[in-house]
């Protein structure tokens, strides 16, 4: 497999074409950011550590029948995934209150919910990636009715499914933030990656963050934060 | 009539009970604000003018079948209404782009939605009045999905009569906000007020702008712009 030119750089990741049609290439980055970019750092190691931790979850998902853009792993910093056009929402799965449904509707961070929450939120940096309702998804045409029942009803499968895995590991997901891609046929598919960039995961017994939390509020080193995680799925063997 | 108590002062109301049970009585203020009582101002006159134009207005929705609070107009800055219990959510209905939907999703203001759009807020002065989804909407326990789908449709409804209204008398209705309460046997009905305050309203030919945001934005003077919404539609004989 060649990698091939660089189609796309983003915060934590650059996207390469392959020699194989409808294949790219990923490879993450040891940049951290927050805060639409604001907030900006280079952490050696943390590059590695996402793509080990992504690449052992999206297999995760495989193993239990849930289909995802992975491919393989490809080397300590880079991953082989099926080419999609991605829609241009997040979709954000929430079990315990923390960061912005905190801020927004005052509630206590840890509260847990009855039942887990979908929001989804406009992937435009120059929009600071708002809130949006359906009708708002509607209006811009984002995303068809159906499409936007697969994203939720996918969404909440996959949380299901995370949160019982990292729970088996003592680590609790409190909220993630998922990107959906169409095939070239049409079929939705999860896309982008699970990390501890996109996850909120607290340490089942102390609550301690071992996510980009401790990077966004300054709680000390990321990369340790981010090895706890790989250590616990046993995500540097992926 | 009797006026009793305060019961509550808002920013450009203050609520009395009577003395007759389930009555309340509404009172006008001179006053102004806007960005979440960041600027504020006195201003002669507003009072009396809103209280003509929300009384002209609940007294047409009345002619078309529309419950709503309102009982009678009593002097020139007051009003009688029936005693409800609000419902923290500001209910907004939006056919032309403006405001913050257009700094939220990036378009244009002045464009005109095919159909119109309805938003939640939660009114929480602390909390900023945020955008809130159905499902936050659920998590907070602020209306039941039953009470949401009533809010919805009864909305539209309003909208729909308030724009053919305005339009016979050239006047745009670009968006409104509407608060509703439940009453003692709980049924849900229009509460609160409909005028320059909480409707955007454009002249039709010119766009100039007759509402709240000749204030908010700087434009001119208020209380011509309010005279002119009560000039055509009659208000000042309400």
């Amino acid at each position: 497999m060649e990698k091939g030119q660089l189609l796309y750089e983003g915060k934590a990741k650059r996207l390469y074409t392959t020699n194989e049609a409808g294949v790219l290439l990923v490879s993450y980055k040891d940049s951290a950011t927050a805060f639409n970019g604001e907030k900006k750092e280079t952490i050696t190691g943390k590059g590695e550590l996402n793509n080990a931790i992504t690449s052992t979850l999206f297999q995760e998902l495989h193993r239990v029948g849930i289909s995802t853009h992975f491919i393989r792993k490809i080397s300590s910093t880079e991953q082989l995934v099926r080419e999609v056009s991605i829609i241009p929402l997040e979709v954000v799965v929430r079990k315990t209150v923390a960061g912005s449904l905190a801020k927004r509707l005052g509630l206590e961070e840890g509260m847990i919910l009855n039942e887990p929450i979908v929001e989804f939120y406009y992937k435009d940096d120059s929009l600071g990636d708002p809130l949006v309702t359906t009708e708002h998804i509607r209006l811009l045409q984002l995303a068809t009715p159906e499409e936007l029942d697969v994203l939720k009803t996918d969404a909440l499968t996959i949380f299901q499914h995370m949160h019982d895995y990292f729970h088996s590991h003592h680590v609790r997901l409190v909220d993630f933030k998922l990107e959906f891609g169409r095939t070239s046929t049409g079929d939705i598919l999860l896309a982008d990656e699970i990390s501890p960039d996109t996850c909120r995961l607290w340490d089942e017994t102390t609550n301690e963050k071992l996510d980009k939390d401790v990077f966004r509020r300054g709680l000390g080193n990321l990369t340790d934060a981010y090895q706890t995680i790989a250590d616990r799925i046993g995500g540097t063997i992926a």
